[in-house]
């Protein structure tokens, strides 16, 4: 379990002045708040303690031996019996581990008809059922309420908050659901409604989540990049050891044999975003209907299109970067004039070429571009178009970037296809066989646009399914029913 | 139309877990859902069913041949005829084309006290009453609200969102728009109450705009753009044809000439943000009173500055980085020392001089000043600031810019003003014609600050007006009155 | 007092058809809505009044002058005298200043069980009552909700937000201050609840604000900045100029020794966010438990983390840039090989070296990292991750940051340790000097990361105290309660 107080976390700063606001906040609004009680004395009860003194909630809290215990707690926390702490509010905050649920047992009665809050989580996810089913099987004659389990003990106490603010909350009891859900929102926290008790299950595997939908599109960039580097690297480095070839170029691996690899990687995670759209198309038109389901890792593949898109933003920003650096005469002659010295001894720069003016013109634009695609899947800024907006600058933009982006490498490297060392090592140039991937994407597109095929297909995204032997007449009302599409 | 399903969209991508989450969600509020009846079985219906289900509502799906269209409906959802399945709920989704409201007629007692939900979209702005008008004129017994047609039939059923989340509701009965809106977050929207069905006209043209905030700004920009590149080629390129140069520099058009197009239409751009306020202030001193109202393309103008500044950010990017890639001894060489050859053959390269060292400095303060405006504009963080604050990012640090990037400019063409063949051509330099737009405007500026000046501005600001023959007199409360401004 | 409208702000711009469905809107709301009064005519009441009209109000403006004022209002604003206007509503905008709240007295009867909103704001912070609690004094038997002073008459009147749409509302009545929260939502901002009337001076003290939380942390950068710039100068500047060194690099100061202080301070502020988390650490394991309380310069500290952060990445973009524009063999040339001129008077260009290419990568991939954790900031992406995942983020990629950017300057400056010039004017080199934090920094970290020390820490914040002689005992439920953590 990761300890969350072990790094003091940035989160959402707070200054002097918010503080001060928050706790007028919290003064001001006391007369109008309730009791809540705390079961337990360990360092989340502490943390629910100040967050609620600060809300501006009278707290009674709950522990086995309120003495010792009293010093730890803020003032506006009155430290005493689980018994008296129960029985001055309707709210019960249980702060204590899952294994001692069963210790509550004799004031079971003292928390009858009472909300017993779950805040619990664990360390790996469970089979069965949650801690708050759990709580509600010992406790039938309370309501049991999941909550809090996502807010960290120092986000309650520092006021801060280190990712989103959202508490998920799900009970059987709609009122008491509503109840914590007030109770969260006077707390600072958004809440969000979660149904039933069920749901219990799913709120106690949130947490133990690390970024899940980045997951397969990580490993296909990290697979690519691997891929093209070893293999960069055996064409200009290994090779030429195996044939005892002088001038190794170990030197030019850190910038410009990572900067190719690098290059070689964006425009591949760029097909990757491209390509399951176009598989889907194909599969459809095969398929004759829209309504037999895509294979699973398909499915997939079309869900890791945002991530695959964004990693790819990455690493072309870090290709552009480079090549920023180590493009030049000494590195990339073959797109320069040729340099001279004159007779007194100047030094005539030789200026770049066409081909080397085109390709890095073309570059940029779809550098750029790419940016824009980018800045629009900031979540506020999706927010703010409408889908057709939306739709227009990730699907169209996005041709344009991936066609800008293919004419760069084209251009890039028109020259190296009569190169004499082209098939040296018994292999192809590496940006060759990242052009392999973008051609086929293209040409694909290109075979979608076709009107007879694009029209088919646009029949059966609108429902129209072709005949098979075997499966039932398309619907009737056809046609007309099928163009209710909203925009 | 926009066919929405034509391509699948990346929107918010969920991960398994999210699309369990929501299952488990719906499943777990079953319980608490009354059933939802939709009219209609084409792709829209098909949608909305997925969505109810996924949700937790039971759905009863009226269409004219329920045998043939069951398979196509997902399994909570019960398909039967259009009156069964009306009778079995109080909210009715009426996903039919307007061409076929009519049809509905016979039903027309069983629809009596429902809430009709009027989906539709159209190809093209409507003339006259809106869909939904028209369907609560066929169903005077029915009361009809307007909701859902901007969400399309993708997001229905992925449970992605391709752009906003928002569904904009309107009714001419209070109590049926708060029950619609309700069902609306359920589903997972975030509901906007829009008033009476009046409303419904400007809700159905929604969906039918593209980005029209953009327009103006877009044009502007293209504009100066077209200009700007044709002159220069012409300067450079097609007047040398002309007068026979054999040595026309087309190799350097995609870098260099885009390049110095792009830096003039950047800062264009900038005075074109900067420019209708300090309009706007010498037409308030002139009228003698801020009343008056604008000229149209004043009005317009002023409403397009945001979008001026961030495509003004998108083109100095681009302008940035190819002059990273074009700037050197070979194409600027008169900022820089010669680089020469010592007798032993070692190449001594030439650093750069003091102008090439100052105005690099001052562009590149200029573009990332420019950048964090850019980033204010991010939706979420321009909400984490107050008024005063953003005020002064926007204002203040904008004229920061317009400053140094116009230093940026003089100090780079300083020499240029001997240089031999300045007037080549007969016209003067690209870049001279893109100071005059700056100087003109820092110039202005200059007199709006004068204190003679702003002090009656200030005032005219706060409500005074100028006596003019013919004109009411300045209200008498006039300086106490005038001085009530938050902030 | 800033005047509001001494700056057409660019906001949030709408357009002509936001416009259009915003009074489609009102419009189509206003058989629903109450009619409000307004007290005052100057530029605010007038601003409040042309909101409330769009919005769809029935407006009752109070003038003590109707006549001469009515044709400053707009057509849906009713001018008419104080006792008339405030008769005809509820709710009563009290826009006059201050000092004139004792003229609305011989109304106090008209005004007797109405709701007063004080939109009033101050030229600097009160001591003592606020503005609202005045007005609640002045008028015992109203009720006064402190609301919209943070709204300028420019956001009202044009509908554009320049910042937050949020309107702080404070009352102790609880039903008016929902009233006065609903009416806020209706005019199309986002109210928050502030407790009574005791928040209206905190309320009151916001719009005086700006930028509070950055104040430390420009403070912190700017000094860095200038201490390194004049370090560095008067090593390369001035101590020539002292020994009478005639070649004295002025030209370099723009770029050049610019871009080593940016350079410099990015990575001193770099250790800047991430040594007071070590220093916390320190200081829990020097106390021996985790409840006593950091110095108040430490928390200051701890709580400019994120503006610190921020302000790195600008300093890092601005050298990125500078470095990018000023690094080759001129001005570096210990990191390329030598250029040579060939017999027949072809230039060779020397390709960069080993050292160069390595420390230009770690610089790179730590620039674009900085940039992801940059990205992570932005409000509704941080608010899109679970705690975990965010602390994943800014922690973990924070420390890869710091390594990267301190290998790059290590291997950039490899060789300087050995150059003749080193200890010219018997001071170290700059770079050497920004080299000892981030040694200090790292070698701390290395400290904390050892399992017994750790460990102890680990236990200290768990809640674990250290027996010290005078300190009660921890307490008893001692490791098994304070092992219920969140996460």
């Amino acid at each position: 379990m990761e300890k969350d107080s072990k790094t003091i976390n940035v989160g959402e700063v707070k200054t002097k002045e918010d503080f001060i606001l928050d706790e007028v906040k919290g003064e001001s609004l006391k007369s109008s708040r309730t009791t809540v009680a705390i079961l337990g004395s360990g360092d989340y009860s502490r943390s629910l303690a100040e967050r609620l003194v600060r809300s501006g909630f009278p707290v009674a809290v709950g522990s086995r031996d309120p003495d010792r215990n009293r010093r730890l707690f803020p003032q506006g926390a009155d430290v005493t019996t689980r018994r008296a702490a129960v029985s001055r509010a309707d709210l019960v905050f249980v702060a204590v581990h899952r294994e001692n649920y069963p210790d509550l047992r004799p004031d079971q009665d003292a928390l009858a008809g009472k909300i017993l809050i779950d805040v619990s989580n664990n360390t790996k996810i469970q089979k069965g059922e949650s801690n708050a089913e759990y709580l509600a099987k010992l406790f039938p004659s309370s309501t049991v309420v999941k909550a809090f389990n996502v807010v960290s003990a120092w986000t309650l106490s520092s006021g801060l908050f280190g990712g989103s603010k959202e508490v998920l909350v799900s009970s059987d009891d709609a009122d008491a659901r509503q109840t914590v859900m007030q109770l969260a929102k006077d707390m600072g926290f958004a809440p969000v409604d979660y149904g039933s008790l069920m749901a219990a299950r799913e709120i106690e595997a949130i947490p133990l989540r690390l970024l899940p939908s980045w997951h397969l599109a990580l490993k296909m960039s990290f697979g690519v990049f691997v891929f093209l580097l070893l293999y960069s690297l055996y064409r200009g480095i290994v090779f030429k050891a195996i044939v005892g070839d002088p001038n190794i170029p170990f030197q030019h691996i850190p910038l410009h044999y990572v900067n190719r690899t690098m290059a070689g990687t964006a425009i591949t995670i760029l097909c990757f975003v491209y390509f399951p759209g176009v598989l889907a198309f194909f599969l459809q038109l095969y398929n004759g209907t829209k309504y037999k389901r895509f294979p699973n890792w398909l499915d997939k593949w079309l869900l890791a299109r945002k991530q695959l898109g964004l990693l790819c933003l990455f690493v072309a920003s870090i290709h552009a970067c480079l090549s920023v650096l180590d493009f030049g005469p000494a590195s990339y002659g073959r797109h320069y004039d040729k340099t001279t010295v004159t007779s007194e001894g100047d030094v005539v720069f030789g200026k770049m070429r066409w081909s080397g003016e085109t390709f890095l013109l073309f570059g940029t634009l779809a550098f750029f571009l790419m940016v824009v695609l980018g800045v629009t899947s900031i979540p506020s800024v999706t927010n703010a178009m409408n889908w057709r907006e939306f739709t227009f600058v990730q699907a169209k933009l996005g041709w344009v970037v991936l066609i800008f982006a293919t004419t760069h490498m084209v251009i890039y490297g028109a020259e190296i296809f009569i190169l004499p060392g082209l098939f040296a090592s018994y292999t192809i140039a590496g940006f060759q066989i990242t052009l392999i991937l973008p051609a086929i994407l293209i040409l694909l597109k290109v075979v979608t646009l076709l009107p007879c095929i694009s029209s088919r297909v646009d029949r059966i995204r609108r429902g129209w399914e072709a005949k098979v032997p075997g499966r039932a007449e398309a619907p009737n009302n056809g046609y007309q029913g099928d163009e209710m599409t909203a925009l």
